[in-house]
């Protein structure tokens, strides 16, 4: 990623990752000026949170009393739909409305998508500078597949700075819309005339993760066909058709033209979409959901941890030892080792 | 798999699986008839594990004492190099020289080439009968790939049942041979001429795990050739070269002959490795380095059941919440979660 157009940077100026990691890091000071939209305070927070720092479990307790009021807005859809050119036509209708915004836009690892990803990056340039809005751009890595392990904390450091709306951004490869439908409160899937979308996300399951349908290039060839594609089938039913559920509706957008693009009407689907949440109670719902789901990811990750810990240790390899001589099964053994734990 | 040939069925006249599982088992009394060769013993022992019945542990414990005596031998190919044909042609030898052998088939679950196997099976049916042998097919199922979870259980039912030597022996597909590897004193690899499996087990890593490569269907044109480029790879390097280390030797069988078959070689070299087993301490190295991580596997799933008895309940759902309201973060929630199990 480059450094033009991003207001909160990489912390690039410094030092290396590791020396930076080990250094003494003051969490109060830092979360305090994040709180004041201080933008290095937010870009050395996510910083600490991407490299798993040790100051981790201090920055995540600094910032829980103040979050939980940022609207999280997931994006996203296949390479070329153009998901950079709507992220940005959405945050500068959002600076327009005076929202806070921030951005994290989590690359997939991929090596050759990489020169596009870093070309659409710079396109957002036109925010730099802009104090109202943090963008970050974070590596996908780990387990997760689209998303990175980081990205909840991450969201959380841009939730205590004040941002009234978090937009991720990824591209829509396998897992990642599902894990973006896990986080966002309300997720948009952007599709294009022509590219057969309508039919990849009848097959990916994205019916079922899609709260609304962006048909965005729609002034091309085919936008009307790929509207009905995706109206057809919604038809078809799953859960939108039950009643009391969400029925997510499709607009339209020509997010690269600078004015009557149709982002407007995303924005205010987007609104009656944060009502239904709320009146419906699903919004704490998949809060609560979401919040379960990291919290026993940690726990399990822990687990790990601490087994990582014996593997090899003295104590394993004694009662490996016992299993071997018959004087113990591995199942009580295994009770022992947990019970080291 | 069906009933010829088989000396330990898979207990198929008693109720079904669910209900027998639930049965009362009186395990001592079944360790016991196991100990003095009773083949429904050692048949319901093995069903008792591959079930994961709530016995397990008892079983486990009852059988503990009395293992470690028996010699693993690991077995594995790519399909049609005669891996059921050497498996006949080794219990014949063994038998004749008065060793008790038990077997493990570990078929893969895959469905389109389970009637192949079946065909295969069919010709173990001159040991029918035999009670110095017992031979079981046990499902590969779990997360493991190629082989069940339950086969170290399966194979100490076996040792207690007073097999002198355990033939495991499995289809030699992806991650199996190196599973097999892990559970085997010395493991076998068939190749056969002309099936370009030289050139597979190169990419495979299959050169780090055989400890004898047996070139079967040695009468058939291209057997010089298999055999050159098997001692062409091995003169490329990997562990075999250095000092102290096993030299995998290469035989060659025609296991399907009744006489002359080359079986008495592998015989043989699997004496050899034996006594280098034990003489450089790498037997008893591998048999520790398999208990703990049986132990380890057992431990994580134990933790893992742990945390599913958590997933939904009221616990996680309070802890849930409390992040979302921003009381606590999910770190100090995943540690009261922790603490709970």
């Amino acid at each position: 990623m480059t450094s033009d157009g991003i207001a909160v940077q990489p912390d690039a100026s410094a030092a290396p990752r590791g020396r930076r990691s080990r250094r003494a890091v003051d969490v109060p000071t830092l979360v305090a000026g994040a709180r004041k939209g201080d933008a290095r305070s937010v870009a050395r927070l996510i910083s600490l949170v991407e490299d798993a720092s040790p100051a981790l479990r201090e920055v995540a307790a600094a910032l829980a009393p103040h979050t939980g009021q940022a609207q999280v807005i997931g994006l996203t859809g296949s390479p070329g739909v153009g998901k950079s050119t709507s992220t940005t036509a959405l945050v500068r209708a959002l600076r327009q409305a005076g929202k806070r915004v921030g951005v994290l836009a989590v690359d997939p690892s991929s090596p050759f998508s990489g020169g596009a990803l870093l070309g659409d990056r710079v396109r957002m340039q036109d925010h730099a500078g802009d104090s109202g809005v943090f963008i970050r751009s974070m590596a996908s890595r780990g387990h997760l597949g689209g998303l990175s392990w980081a990205t909840p904390q991450a969201l959380r450091v841009l939730d205590a700075a004040g941002c009234d709306v978090v937009l991720i951004e990824t591209v829509g490869v396998g897992q990642s819309e599902l894990e973006i439908a896990s986080l966002a409160d309300t997720t948009l899937v952007l599709v294009a005339p022509g590219m057969g979308d309508g039919i990849q996300a009848a097959k990916a399951g994205i019916l079922e993760v899609a709260d609304v349908f962006v048909v965005n290039k729609a002034d091309r060839d085919g936008a009307d066909q790929t509207v009905r594609d995706l109206r057809y089938m919604l038809s078809l039913g799953g859960r939108h058709s039950e009643a009391g559920h969400w029925r997510p509706p499709i607009c339209r957008t020509v997010a690269a033209r600078d004015a009557d693009n149709g982002v407007e009407e995303v924005l205010a689907k987007i609104e009656e979409h944060r009502q239904w949440l709320e009146a419906s109670g699903e919004g704490h719902r998949r809060r609560s959901e979401r919040a379960a789901r990291e919290i026993e990811a940690i726990a399990l990750a822990t687990l790990r941890g601490r087994m990582g810990d014996v593997r090899g240790s003295a104590a394993l390899g004694a009662l490996a030892d016992e299993v071997v001589g018959g004087s113990t099964d591995p199942y009580r053994a295994a009770d022992e080792l947990l019970g080291q734990l």
